[in-house]
């Protein structure tokens, strides 16, 4: 009888917080290639691009002008997904057919007037701007919505339309799939255990330690033993957060300087931006007096490349149909990040 | 006060088979694009390609070589996801720790020695030939395993690293998330209304019309009012339908039939040979005496496009940290799609 090796041996692994298993089949990246190639972004753009809607001075398409901003400058998204007054749908009385009115509000926040800048190649400071301008974002939409997702689309892989630095804020009068079933498991990990899942879960890792990309002062990212994607990660506080304005102002820089760790880590496994699509998890909006005990801040980072700058993993066919897969475990992929500097590898001297 | 209409004002839909919500915006198509382009398909391929692991008579990777078949061919993919031989994995007392060993194996369907043809481009038998073969697999295999998926990645776009027209079938010793999670609905359905779900479905849809795309004698495909990429569909009987095998003779040629005008609207739309992932959902492998009247057998087709043969739709940032979000409403994707010709761009005259 062969005994069970997590290397070798597929299996599945379960995340408490979507209540899915993943597929990890760990010998499986041997196999060869010919498919889709991405255009890695590795060129060097210039600190300004006057065909760009987002460089300060600018025009965008709506007619407004950019002003000629120092930091973060955050501005409504001239196409938004989401309407502020939109009316509310009739009731269907038909199971198969349920519809539901939503009202809310998209923003885009510039990180950086430099369009040739990335988040790990602004200094610390200016990357804590960025988590300023995060907060008083949640802070002043959570007081009209129950949601407000703060997100970042990053490299054309991750279908991001312009590689000036930003971010987008969505407001949503509803509480999205995600979240929903997030509050469902939290809660009821909560009840039955008389714990916080996720502050249970960074007890674990800081002693651990095998999945472990980055550790701060304050903060630790870790791909988590669920992870989907090659190399996901997520990113929380030591102590019991449950909403980033309960952050101190030091957790405040270190989380700054755990961003840039992690993100220069990214773009060093591959020499090249590194794609993503990362966002922040934390207590909705619900009335005052609901209980959020079972909510912890975390940020999560999901990007697609598997192989190299060019090669992504594809969830496709199986994974839509059926489960996530993927090829390596996550103590494999947290090696391999471990492996490389946390200085970027356009500023090592 | 306005009043709601769907095609302008942002809603949800809710998925009754996944139990999660659709964010509809269909006001954003309006939006420039700067983004990623796909490569699109209209090259013309040889018939025959010395370097394709699939083409008759070459030799794969594992040293095997293709026999020089006519219609389909099967043969066990050389770099499967699951083993067949998997051991056990220890069980974890703790719950944020869960793995579960598993087993299964991968098979690769051709479903035409020529390597230039698609499946809108073969022929009604030939399809008919394809129809067969998943029947034959999906009743060989579900006698080993509770689940059997079947399914298509159609080009670059979908991870398709093979440009010969192929299928995968994966065979799995437990149930993954999706079918477990369509199983819990379908049977929740069926329990409370004393009805088939999908069956209730395909009725209604044949009585309103507005998402329909292909109707034949015994198929329909729409648009479902829940789907979450842009060109969605979903392939149904007419009438209650378990499983693959319980279709009849009649109800398998004209399978074939549907399929071909499916796809050739789909290569229609924007004259391309048009990216999708496929693949079949019906009642599982559960031990004998198992009640599985609230299956129904139906395929889902997964296509990335959204704007032209170039630009796709990418569930990104929003989508995977909240909520599927989509730009049209399902009656405009489905309008769209019955607006085109149903014989191939290729074939007609
Ligand atoms: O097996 P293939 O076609 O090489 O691989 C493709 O399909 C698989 C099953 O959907 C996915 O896991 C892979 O990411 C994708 O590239
Ligand atoms: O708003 P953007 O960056 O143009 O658009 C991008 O992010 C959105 C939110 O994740 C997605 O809905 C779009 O599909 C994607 O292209």
């Amino acid at each position: 009888n062969i005994e069970f090796n997590p290397v070798d041996h597929p299996h599945r692994r379960y995340n408490p917080l979507t209540g899915q298993w993943i597929l990890v089949s760990p010998h499986r990246a041997k196999r060869p290639w010919s498919g889709q190639d991405e255009k890695p972004s590795t060129e060097q753009l210039p600190s300004y691009d006057e065909q760009c809607f987002l460089c300060p001075t600018n025009k965008r398409i709506s007619g407004d002008e950019n002003p000629d901003y120092q930091g973060t400058y955050v501005f409504s998204n001239d196409f938004a997904a989401l309407m502020v007054d939109s009316p509310e749908a009739p009731q269907s009385s038909n199971p198969l057919f349920k519809t539901q009115g939503v009202r809310g509000l998209s923003r885009v926040i510039c990180f950086s007037p430099d369009h040739s800048k990335t988040l790990p190649e602004l200094s610390v400071p200016q990357i804590r701007g960025v988590v300023d301008t995060w907060n008083e974002q949640i802070e002043e939409l959570g007081k009209d919505y129950i949601w407000v997702q703060a997100f970042e689309n990053k490299g054309e892989a991750m279908g991001c339309s312009q590689p000036h630095p930003h971010g987008q804020i969505w407001a949503n009068s509803f509480l999205p799939n995600e979240i929903e079933r997030k509050e469902h498991n939290l809660k009821a990990y909560y009840q039955e255990h008389g714990r916080n899942l996720l502050v249970d879960y960074v007890n674990a890792e800081l002693e651990d330690g095998s999945r472990t990309i980055v550790e701060t002062e304050h903060w630790i990212a870790v791909v988590p033993y669920w992870a989907a994607w090659p190399f996901e990660t997520m990113l929380l506080p030591k102590t019991h957060v449950r909403r980033m304005n309960e952050l101190t102002d030091a957790q405040r820089d270190d989380l700054a300087l755990a961003i840039k760790k992690l993100t220069s880590r990214y773009d060093n496994l591959f020499q090249c931006a590194f794609p993503y699509s990362m966002g922040w998890h934390y207590a909705p909006f619900f009335e005052a007096g609901t209980d959020i005990e079972h909510w912890q801040l975390h940020a999560l980072f999901y990007p697609p490349l598997l192989r190299s700058a060019s090669v992504r993993k594809f969830m496709v066919g199986y994974e839509m149909l059926a489960e996530s897969q993927r090829d390596l475990t996550a103590e494999q992929a947290a090696q391999r990040l471990r492996d490389v500097s946390d200085v970027h590898y356009k500023t090592e001297a």
